[in-house]
């Protein structure tokens, strides 16, 4: 098959996985719920081997996957059956090119795994800022293909603003380098914003120039019992308005939520006496040694309870302690999948309308599906919610899941009337590409696929993620 | 005339200038360099009309200028004579639209002053960080299209970072309403980023969802003399490491620089007994009312006098001491002024290339001009400078200018020599196409026509700005 040998040619034997075991573990996504049939994964090593690869399915009309450390919750990285795709995985590119301490720049390449990069920056004196749970494995290239997001966005955005520079082989196979190390720089249109969050549709990123920040060397936590929704987002505005960037985390935590690790976790404790229908984590981050964080928290949580805005509150006394209480809120995600099926949802609104989006959508969901259980939780800090459901305790699995389409339209109208978005963090991918193309406006889908069509004419890169590429 | 009847008919009487005298301000900028011929200048007060008078022209193939404050440095919002362009200013959408606390947003018309957004966000506590000269006549709409900076950058980014939502009538006169107030959004391509920084060539920017942060209480300002431009980089990291986010202001002043202020500016004092090479401008700010940020400052910078980075410094003992070493830096451009003509450059480099430059620039610069007089000063901490020269003493400002090209030559090798950008915040309007176009990698060049060419197939948008929209 000379397309295949033209490909090992290119990135050599211990570059090109044919073998149908270990294709395997390409071919499924992060939760098991997608699977591929690529027949070939190339792996090259240096962006010429990329470009070069690309070119050879260009001319073949060979469509290609991006794939990195296959994390994506979406299936985004993950070859759909029966349309002979091949995977471009960036693994073997996983060197860090260069620190620069000066200008608080770190380069490396695509395949770079998240927590390599924490690490190189932690022992510079630098945080880079950006932490999910997939760290472990989830690699620089996808992190910014997918525009990823976390627990520290409140304070330092999303992937798109931890980005400086960044190369990509196009679909033509040219090399754009964008590499730039600048903070400013208004020399022409910014290109590198074309390709984060665009999911490898509309190129490879190869190596990324991504910014660091100065090290926190003091926290505070704490577990906090609020009311209401409305209740957490007046807590969100005291604590900006005392603190300012000092808040790195806010998340709300419902009491079936926190109730669902407490019974599935073991070790899991209740960090308060009384139950309370809500709560919040909250912590503040200082980089001033000197900074006497604990006893500003605990003062601004004094003052909201003076206001009734909070009910009761823990602060963590230790760093285990923090650990711990950070536990109740990373678990979640582990509880839920231990307790069965659930229908979950990504979805972001204006922080003012969190309350009115919970309300809203429980209230339309419990008229519809009696007994429906809800598990909310998220990052309320940047309006982002998970907004996940369980089944009632005496309902199959498979009645429940054949209602997903029905709950999806429910909470995503909801969503939609309050100016919010039903992917907030996590992308499209295969997942929600219908959904997209549902509540997108007619002329934002044009402008997606003019983009789309004028640099990948043939659909060949990434085909059926984020966007149908023609009217369908 | 057919076409002048059709925009009274969108625009009505009020909208449309076209009396010679009436037309004056629209057709010179901000600096008196540049001097169009628009014989019609629209203000439409609505997108829908903005919308009309687009279709209108692209059906008479008229080319447009958009145009806001009309306070670009770079001749971006001028009518280049001989085109039979027109103007679409923007100021009567001066609206601010609504303002959201609990989501710390504010959205407005794009034609609304600089000025009046700052001032309606401390109204309500909290901070538009944006702040720059033209501020009391800038417009929001081009403050976006160029993707302005100024002093607060080091903290709060860009322009671009301080854009969460923007509405757009794109050339062919279709609206795309992407005003989206969502911290977190990860539907589909962020179309928002093409029009960021555009300068008007690829639509017209009629609203925009803008964000907001905690308002700082508490500010401490200091005045530092160091030897060098490498001492100040050395600074930054040192202040960096101690306050993070709470450094808002990094600005280098050279003793030059300093010095034409002290001769110029009636009421100016040196700040320091001893005069030194460089200087730099510190100030931290804090939302905490409780927060020691003059101490934090003192122990910072008596740190900094112990590791020999510093040779001296004095710190503001009130506002009205902070405010006039404020003065001492943002009276530089005036000083200059009135010192006679120069030669500017906006130029960016890495942070731990600025000694570089300014050594290496300043090296070639005096071997080629002898008695050529260096004024260097600006946003160190974003890696930006404003390089500017003055003639030497003796020699005609003639025979200076005529000498531009040669000396933008030798800078702009350097910049590009180190990784850097010919124009950090000022963008390229008509000033810099030839540069941008001598400087980019012809891969760039060919995805800014790629896009420029499939969204204004006719080039009417803002052409000759930014780019040469086919080659020439």
């Amino acid at each position: 098959m000379p397309f295949i040998e033209r490909l090992r040619g290119i990135v050599g034997p211990a570059g090109l996985i044919t073998d149908p075991g270990a294709l395997t573990s390409y071919n499924v996504d992060w939760r098991g719920r997608y699977h591929g049939d690529a027949k070939v994964v190339v792996k090259p090593a240096t962006t010429s081997e990329v470009a070069a690869v690309v070119r050879a399915c260009q001319e073949a009309r060979v469509s290609m996957v991006p794939q990195g450390g296959n994390t994506s919750l979406c299936g985004g990285s993950i070859a759909r059956p029966g349309h002979g795709e091949i995977i471009i995985n960036l693994s073997r590119m996983n060197h860090i090119l260069a620190t620069d301490w000066d200008n608080d720049t770190l380069i490396c390449e695509a395949g770079t795994i998240l927590a390599k990069v924490q690490s190189e920056a932690r022992q510079g004196g630098r945080l880079f800022p950006l932490s999910i749970a997939s760290e472990g494995s989830a690699e620089i290239g996808g992190i910014i293909s997918t525009n990823a997001g976390g627990t520290a966005v409140l304070r330092y955005g999303s992937m798109r603003s931890l980005v400086m520079g960044l190369e990509v082989v196009l679909p033509d196979g040219r090399v754009w380098d964008g590499m730039r190390s600048l903070r400013k720089d208004n020399s022409g249109y910014d290109l590198k914003h074309w390709f984060i969050g665009a999911e490898g549709t509309l190129g490879i990123i190869t190596a990324a120039v991504l910014r660091l920040f100065p090290l926190p060397r003091v926290h505070a936590t704490a577990w906090v019992a609020v009311k209401s929704p409305r209740a957490a987002v007046n807590l969100l505005g005291h604590l900006k308005a005392h603190s300012g960037e000092r808040l790195t985390g806010f998340e709300l935590v419902s009491r079936p939520a926190l109730q669902m690790v407490l019974d599935r976790i073991p070790g899991s404790h209740d960090p308060l006496q009384q139950p309370s229908p809500w709560y919040v984590l909250v912590e503040l981050d200082d980089t001033d040694q000197d900074s006497k964080l604990h006893a500003v928290l605990e003062d601004s949580l004094h003052e909201a309870t003076s206001l009734e805005m909070i009910t009761d509150a823990v602060l963590a006394q230790s760093e285990i302690q923090a650990d711990a209480l950070w536990a109740l809120r990373e678990h979640i995600s582990e509880a839920q999948r231990l307790e069965g099926i659930s229908i979950k949802h990504d979805i972001s609104v204006p922080v003012s309308r969190i309350p009115d989006l919970i309300e809203q959508a429980t209230e339309r969901l419990k008229s519809r599906f009696p007994g429906i259980r809800l598990l909310c939780f998220g990052h309320v800090g940047d309006g982002n919610l998970h907004y996940n459901l369980s089944k009632p305790n005496r309902q199959e699995n498979s009645e429940f899941i054949e209602q997903t389409s029905t709950v999806n339209r429910i909470v995503h109208d909801t969503v939609d009337s309050l100016g919010g978005s039903i992917s907030a963090e996590h992308g499209i991918g295969q997942l929600k590409i219908n959904e997209l193309m549902h509540y997108k406006q007619p002329v934002e889908v044009d402008l997606m696929r003019i983009i789309k069509q004028t640099l990948d004419p043939f659909n060949l890169m990434n085909p059926g993620k984020v966007l149908h590429a023609t009217k369908e």
